[in-house]
Formats: structure tokens, sequence, C-alpha cells
């Protein structure tokens, strides 16, 4: 009990950018992550929990020049030896860490699954949190495609596994191998010189990326002198010669000049089998590289994925070549994945739009070769646990999960010991039950309180119940149905409620929530 | 493709006093706290996830003389506004900041649980981490003591819940109000002076908390001049004259006086029910603090919680008033809880010890006052989740939440569609399947990598096995207990493996894997 100095009064605030999730919210999204891991583990995917904080060298956001390599990431100094440590901002560079670290004991290959929040030290926006999760599963240790193609079919599984319909999403694969022979094939990669083209090609990557949003003008803009935007603001264009735009467009657009040319000479009703479709597209992709032996590598891996996805049932309904795909770019090494959700969702303006990615990713080879040397293929995918919830609840497809409990009404305070075994002896039946623990003098305030939790039911004891042996129930679901229209006054007249015997009560509660 | 300068390899370990969880361990973790939080919904309580991250200001460990103030917490500062930030040190700090921040949306009382890691920048020491998990259930807004007796039963359910017996746990109570009047009954409060004999007060505290290790002569000679432990250091003492702390040791031994005098003067047969311990440990509180109002308070208060106890079937067996127990001291202002696991297990030195504390808790009624100024009454729980799962482990409590996959074996690389559609079938029918995906040219290496896994089965297809339309199923898990004393070679020998027809696989997996 020392003299403390008096303070001001703390702000009751989570900081700039974070949010607290309550009830409902942590239950649906709780519900959602099992239901992925449970599809994870099928796949024979562990759990893995690692540490929230990393040292900044492990993650690998180390910034040579300034005293607080701080951006994007939350970094603070430890007190003793000054080591810079940080949140991880995503589940995928403390894997290399971990696989690095532990790759004596680890199976290879390594596949494991992690769910949980990352933290991102951005300026926070609309929607846009500080704090969010990812649901990740990866393959350490495994150079076959075979594993991107089982990344894939899984990811497909997942999504239909938490409440999205077949056809409501789409699987799109391609391969950085194949974007680098194309880049080859137009010139912009010199074998002898790296780093020539290097903005070049950053200009075209990004102008890919923008493709689905800038449409075939914006994009043959951004790949020649440039391009103005609605709002007068100019970007620079990579400045290439109309043949080499040419060729990247005709890459881009390999998917769907399958498609017109398949809707100009249409084969009948036959099912459209994964294979042509994706061996046409492939066929396609050959023309453009040309000889380019990177290029070659990747159709050829484009290929070997499509006939193992072909082999496990995975129609061009659920994943398809396409080489528009361009995700994470300065990262991956070979084949590119992206789900996408097709159905229409309103956006804040009422317009109809495609509801768009949900999940993405690809192969790594280079990651756990930072820490070894040595280099480690692997290859995963992450799961936008917000956008997907968000889509799902678009969609009505979250349980109800938090049904709010049956209320004990307190009627006699000098009584709350009865009212608690009577709340017990529901609880036992694993009935969801509570006695109301607030000032329990005005009544209306219980029923206000019940309201608030959305309890179903609203059990009352008074005197005279208890002298009868009975309970009043109140059925609070149908009342507030009732209450549509009607004075609070006429809604407590309605017959939404019925006496029961004590003895009978639990029984009655049970019924009444199971019908 | 811009050059990088080259740095040294990083370091591949977790920072100090961090740990990854693997596999089991987070699959068993993950079933613990899901039966627990079945527990604390089916109570009526709702879940919440706040931020991991808060203002400093707001966790309420603000040193104002200090520039950095990180002790106990880890903590940075803002970029734009410099504002401190904080990792959060627990979750019933976070919990008033909610509540404040969100009073007007949330049912008054509000019940909540919260589970998830908490940090603290401490130095870490043996089984001690920087971050770990706990699991929270509290009552905020509900003054009466109806809500610590509901949190104590509930605490019992769920160690029950999650596997610890009846007669393997304890949950004991007391309340600060007793020990300030005891304290008050002892001329060590002065109304008029309240720093007065603080210090006093914080030994007379510390030396109650120790009592469990140093017995009655220990605590003695703390509430007198000292005590020299076995190493020679010297703890002063209170200082206490006799009379004083013969009151201390009355209280203390509150519980046990009536348990000898019960041993001396047996009642006979009859089942000792709740009431009968408790209303004689509280009939000897009530002589020991005398006059004093708070203690009176305070006792009134045990014997309310103890008769609800009873109304719900808790007794002496489960839920006991243990004048013994002070937990957090600086924090609580009335009832105080702690659940105990009473089972013996060995210490690293193979001796036999009770397990002891895996919960705590109690009312805390000025921590929402903090942010406005009014005083919000609030109760709660906490289980040391990291502890009461090493007592699972202890007492073979953990199901086997983690079992290995069935691996299907590559034999013919050209075949992975194959492989990869004979794992897709099993895992249609909820069995967790996959393929191989490391270099399959060694045999061998993927029944070591099946070891490793702890795959129950292995399956092979072979060229010779697809001409004949059969697949070989090793049983592993039998070849494990054959293997036992023969060598690889013996084992390779053992009938632990069958033929099946191909169409069959599936049935024979499920009948193998579901005996």
């Amino acid at each position: 009990m020392a003299k403390q100095k008096k303070q001001p009064r703390p702000k009751a605030e989570t900081p700039k950018g974070f949010r607290d999730y309550f009830g409902h919210e942590v239950a649906e999204r709780e519900d959602m992550l099992r239901k992925i891991a449970e599809v994870y583990r099928r796949y024979g995917y562990d759990p893995l929990e690692s540490s929230a904080v990393e040292t900044v060298e492990a993650l690998g956001k180390f910034l040579p020049d300034v005293d607080r390599p701080n951006d994007g990431v939350f970094a603070w100094q430890e007190d003793d030896d000054k080591t810079w440590l940080a949140l991880r901002y995503d589940l995928t560079a403390p894997l290399a860490r971990v696989y690095a670290q532990h790759r004596n004991e680890l199976p290879t290959p390594y596949r494991r699954y992690a769910m949980g929040p990352v933290w991102r030290n951005e300026k926070p926006g609309p929607g846009r949190f500080r704090q969010f999760y990812q649901c990740d599963a990866d393959t350490v240790g495994a150079p076959t495609v075979a594993a991107d193609a089982e990344i894939c079919g899984m990811l497909a599984e997942t999504l239909e596994a938490v409440g999205i319909d077949r056809g409501d999403y789409i699987v799109r694969v391609n391969n950085r191998k194949v974007l680098n022979g194309v880049l080859e094939a137009a010139t912009l990669i010199d074998p002898s010189d790296p780093s020539r083209f290097a903005e070049e090609r950053g200009i075209v990557l990004r102008a890919i990326d923008k493709y689905d949003r800038l449409g075939d003008e914006g994009v043959m803009q951004l790949l020649g002198k440039g391009r103005r935007d609605e709002s007068g603001d100019f970007t620079k264009g990579a400045g290439l010669t109309p043949h080499q735009g040419a060729l990247i467009m005709r890459f881009i657009n390999a998917k769907s000049a399958y498609e017109d040319n398949l809707a100009a000479n249409p084969i009948g009703d036959v099912i459209v089998e994964q294979n042509l479709i994706n061996a046409a597209v492939c066929d396609y992709l050959r023309e453009i590289v040309g000889p380019s032996p990177i290029g070659n590598e990747g159709i050829d891996e484009l290929i070997q994925i499509s006939e193992l996805l072909d082999a496990q049932g995975y129609g061009p309904d659920r994943i398809v070549i396409d080489p528009s795909v361009v995700r994470g770019l300065g990262y991956y090494t070979g084949p590119v994945f992206e789900a996408e959700l097709t159905f229409e969702i309103l956006d804040e303006k009422g317009r109809p739009r495609q509801f768009g990615s949900v999940a993405g990713g690809g192969r790594y080879d280079d990651l756990v070769k930072r820490f070894t040397g040595q280099e480690v293929p692997a290859t995963g995918i992450s799961i936008g646990v917000d956008r997907l919830l968000a889509a799902l609840r678009a969609k009505g497809r979250v349980d109800g999960v938090a049904k709010g409990p049956v209320l004990v009404t307190v009627m006699d305070r000098d009584r709350m010991a009865d009212y608690q075994a009577m709340a017990a002896e529901l609880r036992s039946e694993g009935i969801r039950a509570e006695v109301y623990l607030g000032n329990p003098k005005n009544f209306g305030n219980q029923l206000k309180y019940a309201d608030k939790r959305d309890c179903p039911l609203a059990i009352i004891e008074g005197a005279d119940e208890k002298d009868k042996g009975i309970v009043t129930v109140k059925d609070l679901a149908l009342g507030k149905k009732l209450a549509e229209g009607l004075t609070h006054e006429e809604w407590r007249e309605q017959p939404a409620q019925e006496e029961v015997s004590r003895a009978k009560l639990v029984d009655y509660v049970k019924e009444k929530l199971g019908g």
C-alpha cells in the first residue's frame, strides 16, 4: 500500500490498427480453422506452433542502414545482448527457421500446417488490421511437383470442407519458370548480366498482376509507354517494342485464347476434360516460350501437375492452369497457385463484384538455404482466414455456434443456491445455462440482459411458483417473433410462456431446445 | 534482381526463452483447450479474443522514471506518435481494457473466456518460457459472491472434464477481507494511516504464502525476528509480538485445527458435509478476527460461497475453505481461489512430491475503475495451461490425437498419379493418408520415414503387384513390435505384411485401423 503518484486515467483503447473479436466472431473462426485443420491432417500434415517472436535476423527483414530495422515489422531490442526481436509477419519465414533448426529430428519431407496470428507494422486502413490470422500448409524437402499438385488438390478440398460449393471457387495454377521463359523469349533476360532489364521486368510483372483490374488495354499501355489512370496519375511503362508486348499479351491470354477457340468450334456436349484444356493451354505456351529451356521446364511441370490432378478427379471446374496468375513475385521459384471465389458480392457502393482471392502460395526453394547454405525445396499455401470467413458469412455458411444460454432468473435473492442448482441440473444434461448475476431488483433488466445474450429461454421461479412446485418458462425466441409490431405490454400477455412442473424442468427445456 | 550485399547466414534459432511446439504437443493442447472451452461455454461464458498488442498505458505497467518502460513486458514505440506498445502479459488486464472500451455494447454481467499466448520479458529458466498459454474465465459486473462460487464450481468441473479425477484435485477458497480482518485484529492496519505497517504486512503475507514449504516453524520465524535458511541466507522477519504472531498462526491453521479436532472427536461414519467443515472453520475465523468489520464481512462471504457450493453438490472433497490460501496479494479485493492437484509425481531428483497448483484467481473490483473511474466488480480464474497439460501427461490422460498417416510408398516414380489416387481414395473415407514425396529411389528411406512419422501402415504397389491387381500392406505397428530384438533383415521376413486385392484396399485399411 505504498503511496502512488496520481496519474491521468489510461485510455481504454486498442492500439491503432488492432481490434478485439467477440463471441460468435471467435467461435466461427475457430470452427472454420478446425475444419481446415481436419483436411490438412487427413492429408498427413502435422501441426506446428512456432513462437510468435523471432529474431529479426531469422525473419530476414534485416536492414543494414537503419538503427531500428522495423519497416513492416514490430521490432524491439533485447535488454541484455541487444539482439533485435520481432513479431512474425507470416508463417513461412518461421517455418524456414524451424526446419533449418530442427532438420535432424524432423521427417523429410516435412508436411506441416500452422494457424495463428501474424503482425504487420503497416498503416492501418478500413478493414486492414495490423494483426490477422493466417492458416498455412507447407511441404518442406519434396522437390517433386507432386507436392505442388497435392497442395492444389488439398486447397480445393479445404474450400469445399468449410462450405464453399464446387463452382463457387477456382484454383488457378501457373509457374514462375514459364514466366521466366516468356521474359527470356521477349529478350528481357540477359544471361550474361542478370541485373539488366530488372526494371523492365518489374514493370511487366506488376502489369500482369493488374490484368484482372485493367484488362488488355490497360496492361498493353503499361507494357508500352505507360498509362494515365482516371485520376490523371501517370504510371511509367516498360517501354517494350510492339513485338515484345504482343508476346507478353499472348502469354497472359493463353487460357482465354483456348476458351475463345472452344466457343468458336464447340466440341459438342461431351464433358471437357482437364487434360484437354490444360494440354491445349500448354501447347499454346510452348509456342510462346519457343526454345527457352527454363520456359519449357516450367511447361513440363505444369503438364505433370495437370496430369496428377486429373488422376485424382480434379477437373477444370476446380483447378485450372492459368498463365495470368503471378503472385508473390520476388519469392517463388516454380509453380504458383491462387484460389479465387467466383461468386458475386456487393461492394461497399452496392455494385456487384467477384469476391476474389482467398488463398495463394507456391514453391520457394531458397528460403531454408538462407540458414543452411543447402538448397531445400519447399512449397505451400496460405489461406487468408479473415477473407475466407467473410466469404462464408456472405454465403450464410457459418454455423450459429454461439447460441445464448438458458437464463435462470433471480426472483428472490435469498434463494440464489436454488437457482444455481437449477442451472447446474440443466448443464449436467449438456444444456448451456446460467443464473442472472447482476442486481436482480429490476426484473425488466434481467429480461433485457436475456435479450442481449440471445437467450432462447428464461426460467422464473418466484415465491408463488415455488409454493406450487412449478416454474415458468418464457420462450424468448418465440417472444421476439411475437414482439414484432407489438408493444412491450402486449408482448407480456402473449402465450410465449408456460408453467412447468419443477421436477420436469430439464426434460421440458431439452425438448424446447431440441425442437 | 537488384544486387544484394553479402551477409553472414542468419542463425536458425528461436530467441532465448522461446520455443516451438510440434505435432502432438500442439494437438494435445488444442484438445485440452477445447474441453475447457466447452465447460466454460456451457456455463454461459462467451469467447473473447483481444489483440495481443496493447498500449503500455492500458496494460498498466507504465513506469514514469525510465525511458523504456519494459520491465516484465516486451515493449516498443510506435514510429509516428511514439506511443508505447507492448505484448500482453496476461489476459486479465486486457479484459479490463476491453470491458471499459465496449461496456455500452456488452451485456452486464459480462461472462467471458479467453485462451491464448501471453508474453513476459523475464529471464528464461529451465521449463520457464517467455511465451506461454493462459486460459481464463471471468465475470465482470457481478458484485455477488454467487459469481465467485460459480467460478469455483466451474473450475472443479473443468478439471474433471479434461481428465483429472475427483480426489486428485482440490479447489481451496479464502477471502482477502478475512486476511485484512486478521491484520486488523493484530493491529497491523492503522485506519488513520493506511501506509503504516505496510512493510510488516508485506512480510506477513509473503510468510503465509510460503506456509506450504516452510511449515509452522519457518513461518513463525518469519513473523518474528527472521529466518536463516539451509544455505545460511537470512530473511528479515516482521518483528511481530508473540501475541500478534500467535493470531496469524491460528488463522493459517484454521482448517487443520478443525481437522485435528475432528480426528480427536470422530463423529462416526456419517459423511462430513461441506457445511459442517466450512461452518466450523468460519466459526473459528470469527474468533480470530474479533470485531473487525472487514473480517466479518469476509467470513459472511465465505459462508455464502460455501452454502451456494453445497447446494450444487460440491462437497469438501472438491472445494474447501482454507485460510492458508493467499495469492496475487496486491491485486485481489475479495474471495481468492486456487486449484491444486493432490497426486504425487516424481521431481527432477526422483523424489515424490505433490503436483501442486494449476489454476488460481479471485475477485478484483478495481481494475476496470482505472479506466472509467467507476468501480466495476469482477472475478475470475486463470488456468496454467502448460502445467495442467503436464499433469495430464503425467497421468496418461492425453489422447493420442496425432496418429501418423497411412503411407503410400512410391515404387515407380512414373506412376505418381496412381499413388496419389490411392491416397485420395483412402482420404475420401476419412483415413489419414499420404504419398511419399521424398526421393523414392531408396526404398529403405521410405520405411525410415514411415517409422519417424509413426505410420500405422505402408502400402506398396510395384510392377508385380500392379500386374496381379494387388497391393502389399505392411503393418508397421505390428512390425515394430516384432522388431524388438530382431535385426532389420529378420524383421523384413516377418509376416507383418499381407497382399490385398487393389479393389479391396480401402476396406482392408479401414478394418486394420479400426481394430
